[in-house]
């Protein structure tokens, strides 16, 4: 079809996927759509709060939004930014601790910042922000007070005319667990903390939860879930019913007899849950550029001959997140086809 | 000082480091400066092809430049169209192979790229490209043809009315060996094999090696050095003169009795060699944009209080050349004044 579309930063040459340069990062059209409406079906329009952090494009937030999604979470001061811009401002919270909030105070949005101490209090008052959630440590040890504080910061927030709309704690710690009984168990005890906190602080908002505790947490009133859409493989051990559906497009640049090389290496992909796989073959090891793979060993795929110099393969990354930050845009694809290429506008800080 | 910067992708506020948005990539210049002159000491002007991969920065890559070295390595398209457009395009030689070479054949420099295969000879000739040389696999398993090959290929390429320089071969596997005479032994083993392929191809350039054998590889016509620049953590533990040029300042933006979180997590470092350090501190793991650390144990530093919300620290990365690649720029700094904003503007592919 030759060229269709080319922007700022890249290349967009066709619209078949084997005209994409190569890495390039896929998201197959219908394990997303699938991922979008069973995450729909389960939990309808303002009891999901999706949050963006996972795949940090505009576009594919859109989608979430026309699926009655309106409100979003965000990790990121640059993430809120951009969904103002898309006109994705309806109701966007930053669950996230701040110390500058000037930048949120300008947006053309509704904003919401967490904050857990007098400091970032007094930050969101000072930073024209209007409303808080109080990020309360439900028992991952990181950004959150403990519940007995909670309502005197939110005292302290209503003192700096800061309107208190309830309270947020991330049960980050029970999202992996495999066993449902454990994960729920884990999950009930990080809600009665939350609990104990919103009796003290009031509000209506009770903003909780992921993709690992979606279907268990019926305490909160919406769910912060985000990994649910591009999904990735560490929770396939949780039985969950979202499907991974991206990967990266790389091209074989090098073979050898027992190896070939492909030109996706350790920048293009999150490293922090290890290596990378490619069905059917064994990953050795990564490099900045470079990806080297042998024949799988130990099952009846020995036989499996090595791509050829010039073929492409498919590269599942271990950890989606970090994934997608090292990427312009992604391409949304069906078939051989490439359906659009949405960018990763979400992207730093 | 107020605003005195504001450019197209985020905020430049101040001409302090405390002005500066968190995460920031920082660079020190005295530390960057002593980098530069060791290397450029050790392998003047041509000795040294400075490989960009590390920094993903033409200003940096102007500084090495000025010190002599006018000739470049690269290892993505983009790194070569960067250093292209920003005038740095004298010789700039794309170490890894490609199987679509018309970018490069459109670039306005002098361009040489690496084959190791007929597809990749074929890919250079049809895509513009004037000048190859030869990739030699010399023991790491990656890119590169048996020493056997070459010959032949050279004169495949020859055929097809391209100019062969010489040849390349990367010792990669050699760079971390603590032991500096194993080190050198593969070294010199490694450049027996690419000597025997030289022996066959002929041509004038003979390019290898890397910070970890710039000192004891004395058979190469240039070495490819790149690390060296910003430096890791990494190569400490091999006795080198280089030393670590780059940090992270992060935010701490929640306390608790045992522990601090600060905004700078996993999508702000490169993971594949670990968690980050924080001086006096204890990490304890990174999210995908937060770190939690604690107190150090087991040495005197156990009485260190922990820092307060709203202190800057300084995180150290595992792995600095997918760290710079997360960042829109990186920020030269003197003391506690921030000389120059760099754009990190030869990332991606």
């Amino acid at each position: 079809m030759g060229m269709v579309a080319k922007d700022g930063g890249g290349y967009v040459t066709g619209n078949f996927i084997d005209d994409l340069p190569t890495p390039a990062l896929l998201l197959d059209a219908a394990t997303l759509d699938h991922n979008l409406k069973v995450m729909s079906e389960a939990l309808p329009g303002p009891r999901l709060r999706p949050h963006v952090k996972a795949h940090k494009c505009s576009e594919l937030a859109r989608r979430q939004s026309k699926l009655g999604h309106r409100g979003f979470t965000c990790a990121t001061v640059r993430e809120m930014e951009g969904l103002a811009r898309a006109g994705l401002g309806d109701d966007l919270l930053l669950a996230n601790e701040v110390l500058d909030a000037r930048r949120l105070g300008a947006l053309d949005a509704r904003v919401t910042v967490a904050v857990d101490s007098e400091e970032t209090i007094d930050a969101a008052a000072m930073g024209g922000v209007r409303e808080v959630l109080i990020d309360v440590n439900v028992g991952l040890p990181r950004c959150g007070c403990d519940p007995d504080r909670a309502g005197s910061l939110a005292d302290l927030a209503r003192r700096k005319k800061l309107e208190v709309r309830g309270v947020m704690g991330y049960e980050g710690h029970a999202m992996l667990i495999e066993d449902a009984g454990e994960r729920a168990g884990i999950v009930a005890a990080s809600m009665d903390r939350l609990a104990a906190a919103h009796a003290d602080v009031g509000g209506d908002v009770i903003s909780a939860g992921g993709t690992g505790s979606y279907a268990c947490n019926g305490f909160a009133t919406e769910i912060q879930a985000g990994s649910y859409a591009l999904m990735d493989t560490a929770y396939a051990k949780i039985g969950s019913p979202f499907r991974p559906a991206l990967f990266l497009l790389a091209t074989v640049i090098s073979r050898s007899s027992n190896y070939a090389v492909a030109d996706c290496g350790l920048k293009a992909l999150g490293m922090d849950h290890g290596d990378p796989t490619i069905d059917g073959y064994r990953v050795w090891f990564c490099s900045d550029e470079h990806v080297t793979f042998g024949r799988a060993e130990g099952d009846d795929r020995e036989a499996v001959a090595l791509p050829r110099v010039g073929d492409r393969i498919r590269v599942v990354p271990a950890h989606v997140d970090p994934t997608v930050a090292y990427h312009e845009r992604v391409h949304l694809v069906s078939g051989e086809g490439v359906v659009e290429s949405w960018p990763i506008d979400l992207r730093g800080w």
